[in-house]
């Protein structure tokens, strides 16, 4: 078992809106030690016994686990000093309003630290450990699937606040000729309400990934996505963007292709505004990129969680 | 002289684009010592100059000073290892692309720590130690004057990165029914084309000083205001938001009318998708509001500047 090699071992749960990916691992190059997939449902304290007793089985089998990790969907409540935190608050899937998430793994877990935070801000500390947010103190890291969220680092510290960033709730500008009327429940046309999975699929009333490469939805699903990507530029001046989800693999289009295009329509958007080496015709190749960790940055996301947790791990202890 | 009483004195200048203001003094509630007031004009090292030899008679006259503080117009170079740091780089306005601001004060002040942000991030500080945002990790400053900068913390850090935030670019929604062109040269109808003091004169066709009450560009205005502190809110997550420049001050609409009216737009676009007491009809009322040091927020924020230079001043040192 992997405790007699020394290296301390972390429970990581990623709680998604569709299922929760749970694994034990000691993360960087050691490969997971067991992983596995829940249905969320819509009964989360069923749901949290079962990854409770996931936890505690492998546990038995590869040693005491040296802290919790947990990224998750939202909104959360990240405030300490909260009566709810450690919860999912205000979203609508059904069941999961106001679900405790932290409290369950605290009472099975006694004294255990338990690392949580925005499923991708969780990402954003993975791919800032192992990935392609490496030595960088201010970047954005971006889900563009079913919804569009957002997380990062402001000067070394994943980003918090009031709640925690919404970034797909941003307002966008207008493309000439476009009279979509958005996807969002709430605000109709902001960016999640024209990028992500549904709002495209919307449009072009066809799934994203049955989409011909040359169909008119790509081009304004990535002008739109450039003119998000300018705004958060001007909001937080990241050093670099990282996007991950489903969207960005843009089915018969190809990431490849996708980036390649995102990344000229973002210097047109931006007009050259802001000049910098990084938002050249040739260093924009490396400022708006895919996760080096693939569909594996939000797993690898909650065991960051989980090192931070108990302060182990980081070069520098993010703080949260 | 101010040093007898042991209180270490600073030197902070707010390096606008219609003029520097240059002061000394001990920051908090202590009075300034002096303060001048120098035109911007065309001719960066001549002006320096003149700084210069106005702070070193006030050393003569007070004291020596403990550090400099500099609050600037941008954009500047933040990077310490980079060869331009301490710059005004890629302005537009006449004879200042690429003009060396901290360079003429370190020669001068051989040895002595240099404090150097910009402007908004100045006035950010400033209001930090003495002002609307004490207690607070995370939270937005703006000025929305001839420009829109913005700046701010995240996790009790001043918000640099790339470069630093452009705020004032940002795109936004267009508001049903609005031709307006916009006023930035880069990019039309961004925020700052929308609602800065010359987009909104461009608009109404007379400064906004002269408009009445009722004139259709507040709405206008006030409405993209809102969009654009959304979009703020869903990148930053700030726990408050605070609005300097003169635009906030609207003429014969007054300041107080501005302000009601802005929170009311903010919950309207908002349309309660992010749930906080802070973004209550009752909370809202803390979340945006003006400077609490009014027009001294930027030398204030100079001072503050200069305090972080030698690790003063702040219950916490904010890192740069």
């Amino acid at each position: 078992m992997s405790g007699t090699v020394g290296k301390p071992i972390f429970g990581a749960i990623e709680a998604g809106g569709t299922k929760f990916v749970c694994a034990v691992g000691s993360g960087g190059d050691s490969p997971l030690l067991a992983r596995a997939s829940f249905p969320t449902g819509d009964n989360p304290s069923l749901l949290m016994g079962e990854v409770v007793a996931w936890l505690k089985a492998r546990q038995a089998e590869h040693g005491p686990l040296a802290a919790l990790g947990v990224a998750s969907f939202g909104p959360v409540d990240l405030d300490e000093r909260s009566s709810t935190y450690g919860f999912i608050t205000t979203t609508p899937k059904p069941g999961w309003n106001n679900a405790d998430i932290v409290g369950p793994l605290r009472q099975a877990f006694k004294g255990l630290p338990i690392g949580f935070d925005t499923d991708v801000n969780g990402a954003a500390l993975g791919e800032w450990h192992w990935g392609a947010a490496q030595g960088l103190e201010d970047f954005v890291y971006l889900t563009v699937g079913t919804g569009i969220g957002g997380g990062g680092m402001a000067r070394g510290r994943l980003l918090h606040g009031l709640v925690h960033p919404e970034m797909g709730h941003m307002g966008l500008p207008r493309i000439e000729g476009d009279d979509f009327a958005g996807a969002c429940r709430f605000h109709g046309r902001c960016w999640e309400g024209l990028c992500a999975g549904p709002a495209i699929a919307k449009r072009a009333g066809m799934p994203a990934e049955s989409l011909p490469p040359d169909h008119p939805a790509w081009a304004m699903t990535i002008r739109y996505m450039a003119h998000a990507l300018v705004n958060l530029t001007c909001a937080l001046s990241p050093r670099r963007i990282i996007i991950g989800g489903s969207v960005r693999k843009a089915g018969q289009l190809g990431e490849d292709r996708f980036f390649e295009r995102l990344r000229i329509e973002f210097r047109s958007v931006m007009a050259g505004y802001i000049t910098s080496p990084a938002l050249t015709e040739s260093g924009i190749a490396t400022f708006i990129v895919p996760p080096s960790l693939g569909d594996n940055a939000g797993i690898c996301g909650a065991i960051a969680l989980a090192q931070a947790a108990c302060g182990q791990g980081a070069d520098r202890k993010p703080a949260g």
